[in-house]
């Protein structure tokens, strides 16, 4: 293993307290835990959004909290759920009196004790409620698919909702909104590289030069098939074919786009990447209305890409492009 | 050489559309060239800013076009200067009649065919100047130094000084704070593992896996010194201290801090290089007053960090403050 860092053991905290750091008018961490809440935060009245994750993410979701996003995060350490006593925290921080919507992607843990905090949340009062996250249509069973960039659009479109109507909008209206998004979300990605956990000092899996793993998850997992290597134009037709049929994407559709490297893809690479998703969905007609090039949740310094692709209505558009001063949302990033 | 590309020879031209694609409301590419120029230029009456550098540096230059950033920029080959009849289209395309500062970091090729376009341009009636870039204090001898970060800073803030002055601020006002961000400037890096040019393919230079360089370039060239793997906070002691004897820095002083990966760099590595940079400034009772932690003049898939600080004063800092639409431009990237 050959990383840039103090000590295997945390990471997670270090790398949180460094992104914290960077943005000091609008993150706040609560001192010792791994839990980050927007600075001007909590918003009375609005229906606050928390997410969470297991570290290794990075940006995610620690770069999301924000006005227009986010309102608190609870991190894991690599690659492992946070506690739902964290959990808890984070939404008992972030309630600003109508209620809290949990962003949750699909993994075991993190339904577990993301489960476990809003019942006790409930419990304690707090009107709140969840969005599962599940976009990956690498996994044929619905029920099993893993939540990946999907998630971050239901951070900025129901934080959107939920941040432009304050004291109007209810938790009944974010939340739909944002069942919404996952309803109208595909993304599969393609991995080049596995990654390196530092705790554990080698790689999550092996692949050989000539070779390439289609529909990776962001936990360093191997992919669901292994082919040979393939060119740019060729995985972006494999995925985009296969995001268009689990839409059901047709002519005239309009899409958010959201391509991402895996944490150690060049940029050289995301935008040629990106150029053929653009030619690919040019040629089943359907309408680029957004794009999004970068790192969103990445999987450390895994090299691959992953895309996702969101069908718009007007409300869904517009919302996404509402401001947000969340430090990792960009039009590039 | 495994990498997510088509042709090994286009590569340049492939990743420049697929930039310019993404962000259709700001860039705009001069059919067949590797030209790119804001969509709402020229603007009449500002002082125009044109940059260009060899391809591989993703998002540099194509993603600081934008108001508030550069006019126009000519891009070359992987790692190869653009030619001087290119540079003097991006000039021509970029001049709204008040002149055109020329933004060049210091690399041989770039030196001289920029130096051939604004001797042409001059001798075209548009009056131009040129600012070199020269921050890496890796290299003792300032002429030898190469343009690095602070290429990314001098566009932001001479950006900002000719955009918020339409007709007020001169061509040698702008020249000026461009010069004055050159002269606070420093920079430096350290690579873990080399990059690969694609249509060479294979390694610009080899590395063991318990060495790390110190001092390197953004075209894949090895550092001035090899020393065994450090950890981060190491790392990060070098560079702040090289830097900051530099430039002289002393307690109080406010720095802007711009941490990056070199492309290849996980975000996890890169915020705890950035959190270990906060330390050694702290320590030396320097203020990080603005902070900017992502990719912003990557070497491809190069894996290591790249630290610019430049010392600011109340008009570089509140220029760097000013909005602007380039894409790249963020908080973190």
């Amino acid at each position: 293993m050959k990383k840039l860092l103090d000590d295997p053991k945390s990471v997670a905290d270090d790398a949180l307290e460094g992104m914290v750091l960077s943005c000091p008018s609008v993150l706040r961490r609560i001192p010792g835990k791994r839990i980050v809440l927007r600075r001007d935060g909590p918003v009375r009245g609005k229906v606050a959004l928390v997410s969470g994750a297991g570290s290794g993410h990075e940006p995610a979701h620690v770069g999301y909290v924000g006005r227009g996003m986010l309102d608190a995060v609870a991190m894991g350490d690599v690659f492992s759920a946070p506690g739902a006593g964290d959990v808890l925290t984070a939404i008992r921080s972030a309630d600003g009196g109508s209620g809290v919507l949990l962003v949750l992607p699909n993994y075991g843990g993190d339904v577990l004790n993301f489960g476990l905090a809003e019942r006790q949340a409930r419990g304690a009062g707090i009107p709140t409620e969840h969005v599962l996250v599940n976009d990956d249509v690498s996994i044929r069973e619905k029920g099993k698919r893993r939540g990946v960039g999907a998630a971050i659009l239901v951070e900025k479109i129901a934080g959107a909702k939920a941040e432009r109507d304050v004291g109007g909008a209810t938790l009944a209206d974010v939340k739909a909104v944002a069942e919404a998004v996952v309803a109208n979300a595909g993304s599969m990605g393609a991995a080049l590289a596995p990654c390196v956990i530092p705790a554990v000092g080698r790689p999550t899996f092996t692949i050989g030069d000539d070779e390439l793993e289609l529909g990776i998850g962001i936990h360093g997992e191997a992919g669901v098939e292994r082919v040979g290597m393939m060119t740019a134009d060729a995985v972006s037709e494999r995925l985009v074919g296969r995001i268009a049929e689990d839409l059901r994407l047709s002519r005239g559709d309009r899409v958010a786009v959201l391509a991402q490297g895996m944490g150690g893809t060049s940029n050289m690479e995301k935008f040629i990447f990106y150029r053929d998703v653009r030619r690919q969905l040019g040629s089943l007609g359907v309408v680029a209305a957004a794009s999004y090039v970068g790192e969103y949740t990445a999987s450390m310094e895994m090299a691959g890409v992953h895309l996702t692709l969101l069908r718009l209505n007007d409300e869904l558009e517009e919302l996404l492009g509402e401001p947000t001063e969340a430090p990792a949302w960009h039009a590039w990033s």
